[in-house]
């Protein structure tokens, strides 16, 4: 038999911390930034780390999918439940909730996250005020690389 | 040492055919009817067979995951692409992709889908006018089996 | 300020039901075959078509992943467990499960499968006789083009 | 109609950085240490820190999912790849990729991971030597917490 199978090998993507960039949150909060690693639009799966300030609020979202999130500085909780999360923590999000994030007054947070599936923004009415997927995510990082002269980087994880 | 571990053993699960009802996809189509057999809530999937009447429409609607659908009968496409899906096709939907199915006029269409991550039906100017997820379509067969004295079954798949 | 965003749009796949080839389930069984539609050999991701004779067995095999099975046709069991699945069941299977299929002596029996992660088929002694996964599967069929003149196959779904 | 609905609601899960145990990662390496948070048996999903100390190497393994690593400190890489990942990098690994982690003289390293699907380790000639799943992960360190009198902890997130 002649010809040869097409090459299927696959391997790790790394990723260094500066070669992102933190970006506000647009337009949901100032006080929160975003550096993101990886978007998959085709999934909807985002790498992303977050940083807010001190007392700093992101408004009632509601989750459609999980969120994988480990806390590395700061401490802050959701309104609506009872604990509270600090460095070294792992929150495990599932779709299905909805709740308001609350950084801690003494000290800036970041975490990194890992989002699937969309996030909805809710107004003071319940009202949905804003979508974010992974196309979201990626076109917000995208356009701010555009806007300050710096290339395009590769967010598709694979 | 004393003691016995928990025993984490797992096993499939099989769903019969007639183990699920057929009931209507209110409120968008009283020709498109549905027969769900899990909806994982917490990650936000759904197994689910769908049945359109001949020439049935279901309106636009904004995919936030993928869907892995097997056509079983009928024919099928989606008013934007130009593929026509048959009995035995396999259609692979992403996220972050918006579309009408349109069932042929010659034949109802039955096919099994697997649903990851909420759907968005939109009204004649882009609004949404529903959104479905693992929970909407729980709560809808929840609520159909307990109208006609079925007994609630479990859906949640493991 | 100018340039543009590169386009992150996406949009579904269809894979009709003879753009893909039956082939051997080698070197498993030579009652049992397969036809591929998509392998996503970097999540361990695999959609296919399983075709089995009446009475054909397929070794004791170990899940690591889940597999989402709907029935088409004939009726097959797992020796260890004590349903049987006929056209139109699904089954949702789970990953740290080991079982043995047989088909029904009275029918051929055919099955659409999502298949995630690896499978090992086991020998009489448990030992390991065989791994397959999305590259084995793609492999496989992709080596089946090749000796047969067809072209390959675009297996990659996204 | 008389009668409710089942309650279907879900909410998010904190695990906090003291609510877990580091334990050796037996049998592979004394120089290496594991922290599990959760273990999802039915989908092998495992969110876990490791540990290594300075200059560790972990044997060659064989990767059948994917693997999430965010990086907290030290330095660390493949033997098979040319990059070095520190702190705050974000390492994309896939199905169907294997290597040999190796932990920098100068300083232990520490991450975060969320591991999809089973990992093979591999001997001197390629043979299996360990088979890692949810189910070992959260076998080893049940298995340690009842060794040393620990109440055992719930790792199944949801």
């Amino acid at each position: 038999m002649t010809g040869t199978l097409p090459d299927l090998t696959t391997e790790p993507s790394h990723f260094a911390a500066d070669s992102r960039h933190w970006h506000p949150f647009t337009p949901y909060s100032d006080e929160v930034h975003l550096k993101v690693f990886t978007a998959d639009v085709a999934r909807n799966e985002t790498a992303v780390m977050l940083r807010a300030e001190a007392g700093a609020q992101l408004g009632v979202h509601d989750h459609f999918g999980r969120v994988l999130a480990y806390t590395l500085r700061g401490r802050w909780s959701y309104a609506e439940h009872d604990w509270v999360s600090g460095p070294g923590d792992f929150v495990y999000e599932v779709a299905n909730s909805q709740h308001t994030l609350v950084a801690d007054p003494a000290e800036d947070i970041e975490m990194f996250i890992y989002v699937e599936g969309p996030i909805h923004f809710l107004g003071a009415d319940g009202e949905i005020v804003g979508i974010e997927t992974a196309r979201t995510f990626a076109d917000r990082y995208l356009r701010f690389c555009l806007d300050n002269g710096y290339p395009a980087p590769e967010l598709n994880p694979y």
